[in-house]
């Protein structure tokens, strides 16, 4: 077993860093937070004895030695990136549970023959640089590493420019590392485990996303001189946008789901009609056909809500990945774990997108999720108690030196 | 006849000191920006032999002395703040004009009864600091100055300190000034003169205002993993709002108004339900009654709507005027001036609100529009013709010095 306390130690301890306005987390990707919370994880790596490996999209890789020379790493971790509003867990607990098998097999004096590898994946959240999940993505070949390089945050920094300001930009080839295997830890993020009683949830799929960048363009003028007739009101194509985009998640219940989160208003003037609104639409579901379906629904009925109401509509797909299916083998190996050690425990679907669904493409892959409070997350009053915390690190740490073996 | 070429040529040179992004102007309140264009105004009125009084709210009075000691001063002027993406004569058209006033005097060698007093009022737009019309609001009795002076920006900058900042408050306490009359030529902002084919509308009433500022609250939660039963949107709030404002102006045609100009949402980021929207509602007619239902509709059918989707609604009126009635001598004198000078002119209601419906209240008061292209204003391609600009300064210079007597 590894050892619970010391874990949620160096959880409340990297949670010091770029800490919120209400308990939570501000660390956002390319920061200096983002660095200061690298170094000590960093360091704590070096004090466990790992070597550290830093590629082009500055993912950070921990190495703990195996036996045999020839056998491939296995590899295990998360993010340590936050949203601006974020919670201490979401993300962390993949990587300090990482770092915690490798302490833990280090207090047992244990081999394994596969080397282990804990990873900090950059950019995972997306919130200052959409899309989500970049640095995972570039590594299992989704994205080119120059158009990594050129998104840009709301300031118009460009993710390449931050990534060297910070320090943090290595020289390694991003997915050239072959994997034996990859298992990530995480928090639901929803409620599910939490309400059936389970401590842990046996990940087998993800939801696929769509994120729809929308530009309604009307015409600025005044409130109080602009006759009715006269108006083009962007802000009026966000509000049918956004009703529309509750109305198709609703009718494609159960299990699917659409919101709107990044919204601009321009000017942003109390008395000037909006005449730009930019924002992203957000549709989630683990059926393609199903995710493709509301998807082709909503391009067909946002513009002509617009057109009805004189303005006009543009649009682009600023982040995407089709829903996964994790491997049976490293799944299976999670279900084992959990029941060898005792966790209740069921099936389920992940929610959010998590590194592991691009990973899947390019190595065998599963997670483990253990619940949160009220299923919160992505809020600073995200929580999650010890024993959670505790399990699910169990639960990994067998299923991880299981695969490595010993 | 005024100087018509000095009057663009002022206009012009004005217009470059805070540059928009499109060929307007952005010289909000307060800002560098704004001590540079009122230093430029300044010195142009010393130029023309006035002198400046200064008081508490910032405002600047240039004030032409008369022939009669005893004769209290026709006053004359607009403000020279601008929307953050506003025009180049929103405003400046009024001082400017009334700057004209008094260089023509002076080059006809005229001596007016009554001095004449230029000037420039502080925070007219409201965007930075609500409500607008804010320093004209206290030397009319309608505000504090200490509650004035709290007014804060977005960025949490109280005017008070940033009026001392920049350099502008006086020493005057604001409101103490008697006057025999107040006058303010400003462009229509709305399409009816230029639909209506006339140069010079004669403003006879204007509209009230309401501003309601809302806090929709719901709960940040993950877009992807908070099942759509558990959700709540405070986006949802703001959408369906943005609709209701919308329909019950609609339902009060014609001559009312309704839209939402201003919005925040937090913490705004792609993958997280805004767990609250703040935003202002701005309604408008030129009937009390009218205006006060549509109100009162508002606040029975906003927090309903809010809580049938689960979220919490808050507001407050962080600005109102109700509708006002012109001086009908001042209005008679403009249209008489209108008439004599062979303009085509028709009686109009001020669609947007002027420091000249606070005045009102304290002095015989009237205002002179001018036509604006396509109606359009508070947008960076406002534009206006130099004829237009021409007959409405014409039209002013007669009415105010016919007040003054010669
Ligand atoms: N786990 C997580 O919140 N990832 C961010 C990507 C997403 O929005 O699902
Ligand atoms: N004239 C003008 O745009 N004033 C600002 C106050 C208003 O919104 O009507």
């Amino acid at each position: 077993k590894i050892n619970g306390e010391r874990l949620w130690d160096s959880l409340m301890e990297m949670a010091k860093i770029g800490p919120g306005i209400a308990g939570g987390n501000n660390r956002q990707t390319l920061t200096d937070d983002d660095a200061t919370g690298r170094a000590l994880f960093q360091k704590w790596c070096e004090d466990a004895g790992c070597t550290m490996g830093l590629d082009e999209m500055g993912t950070m890789f921990a190495r703990r030695e195996g036996t045999d020379p020839d056998a491939l790493p296995v590899y295990v971790g998360s993010h340590l990136d936050t949203q601006p509003t974020g919670g201490k867990y979401d993300g962390v607990l993949g990587v300090l549970g990482g770092l915690e098998i490798v302490r833990s097999l280090n207090d047992l004096g244990i081999k394994t023959k596969h080397p282990i590898v804990v990873t900090n994946w950059t950019n995972e959240e997306g919130t200052r640089f959409a899309p989500a999940m970049l640095a995972s993505g570039v590594f299992a070949g989704k994205h080119a590493l120059d158009w990594a390089y050129d998104r840009e945050d709301a300031e118009g920094k460009r993710f390449g420019d931050e990534l060297e300001r910070i320090g943090w930009k290595g020289d390694e080839k991003v997915g050239d590392r072959k994997m034996h295997a990859f298992f990530e830890l995480h928090i639901e993020q929803g409620p599910i485990l939490e309400v059936e009683g389970k401590d842990i949830g046996v990940v087998t799929h993800g939801q696929g996303l769509r994120w729809v960048e929308c530009t309604v363009t009307g015409k600025e003028s005044h409130t109080g001189s602009t006759p009715m007739h006269m108006r083009k009101n962007a802000g009026r194509g966000l509000a049918l946008i956004t009703e529309l985009v509750h109305e198709i998640a609703m009718k494609n219940q159960p299990n699917a789901v659409g919101a709107i989160g990044h919204i601009d208003v321009y000017p942003n003037s109390r008395n000037i009609i909006p005449g730009k609104t930019v924002f992203t639409v957000d549709m989630r579901t683990h059926l393609l056909d199903k995710l493709n379906g509301m998807v082709d629904e909503f391009m067909a009925r946002a513009p002509k809500l617009c057109e009805g109401i004189g303005v006009t509509f543009e649009s682009q797909i600023v982040g995407q990945f089709d829903p996964p299916a994790f491997d049976k083998d490293c799944v299976k190996a999670i279900r084992d774990a959990a029941e060898r050690l005792g966790y209740s425990h069921m099936d389920i679907v992940s929610g959010a997108g998590h590194d592991a669904c691009w990973i899947n493409d390019v190595a065998p892959t599963a997670m483990v999720m253990c619940p949160c409070v009220d299923g919160l997350s992505h809020n600073e009053a995200e929580e999650i108690s010890p024993e959670w915390a505790n399990a699910g690190a169990n639960v990994l740490f067998h299923a991880v030196v299981e695969t490595a073996e010993i």
